[in-house]
């Protein structure tokens, strides 16, 4: 089965799932699941039924396929599909505040709507639906054993995601950040959750540790190639295609890897971005200078290798699993080429 | 045992399982966890060690005297009384930004201190290592089944948390909230993680279901008529009992049981207060009015009678599981005596 025919095939189930996580009747509460559906792309903002392009479900589509690579049924690892991908729109809904993002997807987001109190206690909802959506496993035929297990890894993850964004944050108050402290951010922010949506996936097949541990090792370097690569598109991307401003990560001084590593060098063009970084907040016309410094320092070439590095080890780990599945090399690729 | 000999034995004991889940070594990442141990009142401000009374730990001893009066080592219940002392000061982090509250325990909240962004983030990872501490059952001889059974109630405890959480902040724009509305916040406020907190207790113990639901049922309703108790307090209790100012709760225009018991009356009173309420917001010249009012409609009478009705529940849902064991009257006698 190739990609677009796992997909049209899952993907359904995948939105059951999630929207069976977030139904609830009570009346007085409509307005709590409301928000929740809201974000998750099922309602609109007058919590009526909708269908907004939320998300591309990567990391649930991940999860599944590392189930069928495994040698499982897909469906045994829909519980946890659901609960990784919820778990990640939780962080979203708190990062959006953390961010002070007015939009995401086209819309506004949830604190831009209801506010910073009703956005945080949405978020924590998440993060509950999310661990209690994961104890589904227990209606797949797997043993309570291999269900804790998953949940511990789940716990860990869910830790690695506050800690990452720890790093993150504490990233834009310095100009020394060096490139290994950048790569222990983004192993939280996002190499975590990719690892164990694809780790879930295979426990779910019932593999053994050993396997288990290589479709994590996967993921992870699958998270650190997507990461980078979206650090380069942030700057240098088609506005079209990453459906933010372009260069938008420049206005906001982000600390993304092209930055990192120019700022840490030493020739002129390094110290003539040291500089800007540490003054006032940049406005449109800086865009076209910071990127002609990036450029000159080496960042943009520094970057793509990088993510090439860890897109093939990717591609090695994921040999190393055994897994001769299509589909999912498919989404590999779909998410390492995407156009810039 | 009686309860001043029990705490002295296992309150170290709790404290310990608390340092153990706060502890972590990465350099990086010391601030992060600081502000953790910081709120839990086992750090200062620059995260040095400290010994601050950070709560009087009120859940976890529940916890562990429940586990005892269901006939098992209070030991085996460390890992669920320290999740949910981890989970509730999850909640308190985010509460006191949602509420927008300066200080807590005489101390500058954690907001207050590092940010909006930063206590968000605080507060999600005490919910990772709440779930990730509850785990720890797995090393006292507990099966993984119930395990699982723990971990289900634990979940559906934090969305209970979030939903009597977002029903508090509804609450605080209607003038006319019912009382049963009222009831059914502090259900998910209070109620659930006291309930809680009794039941996995009963469970770390190995009781059946039957006498796991019993103490549950005996906690839900110790929690209903300490919130209300305390309700009762924040109005006219003694601010050197209480710790925080007194009638603080009237300047804050807070829907606790007495004020919207007044306001739902018809009397000349209650349309007084609607008025009040309804308008400026108030100072401290109001207060002896508020309160003279609230009087007039028997509101405080009225309160202490539905804490005296939860409280004649909780007494005897406690004999219904059969437990003799003169601590854990004695802490529901302490939760309920306390000097107005």
């Amino acid at each position: 089965m190739n990609l677009p025919d796992f997909t049209a095939r899952y993907l359904p189930v995948i939105e059951d799932a999630l929207h069976a996580a977030l139904a609830h009747n009570e009346p007085a509460l409509q307005a709590h699941y409301g928000m929740m559906r809201y974000h998750l792309g099922f309602a609109d903002a007058e919590f009526r039924p909708a269908q907004v392009n939320a998300g591309k479900r990567v990391r649930p589509l991940l999860c599944l396929l590392c189930c069928a690579a495994a040698g499982g049924e897909p469906e045994r690892a829909v519980p946890a599909a659901a609960a990784v991908e919820i778990l990640h729109n939780f962080s979203l809904v708190h990062d959006d505040i953390e961010d002070n993002s007015p939009t995401r997807r086209h819309r506004p987001t949830v604190w831009a709507l209801w506010g910073c109190a009703q956005a945080i206690n949405v978020g924590d909802a998440l993060f509950a639906l999310a661990r209690r959506t994961l104890g589904g496993l227990s209606h797949q035929g797997i043993s309570p054993e291999r269900i804790l297990i998953a949940g511990r890894t789940f716990d860990d993850t869910c830790l690695a995601l506050t800690e990452g964004q720890y790093l993150d944050m504490a990233f834009e108050k310095r100009a020394d950040v060096t490139v290994d402290e950048y790569m222990r951010m983004i192993e939280g922010k996002t190499a975590a959750l990719l690892a164990t949506s694809a780790g879930l996936g295979a426990l779910a097949a019932q593999a053994d540790p050993a396997r288990v541990a290589a479709y994590r090792h996967f993921g992870r370097a699958l998270g650190l190639a997507f990461q980078i690569q979206d650090d380069v598109l942030g700057l240098w991307g088609d506005e079209v295609v990453t459906g933010k401003p372009a260069a938008s990560d420049v206005l906001q001084k982000k600390k993304t890897l092209p930055v990192v590593y120019a700022l840490s060098q030493t020739n002129g063009a390094a110290a003539r971005l040291r500089a800007l970084y540490a003054s006032a907040p940049f406005t449109a016309d800086d865009v076209p200078v910071v990127l002609a410094l990036l450029a000159e320092t080496g960042a943009r070439k520094f970057a793509e290798a990088r993510s090439r590095e860890s897109h093939a080890e990717a591609t090695s780990a994921l040999v190393a699993t055994g897994a001769v599945l299509p589909a999912l090399q498919q989404l590999v690729s779909s998410l390492l080429q995407r156009a810039q």
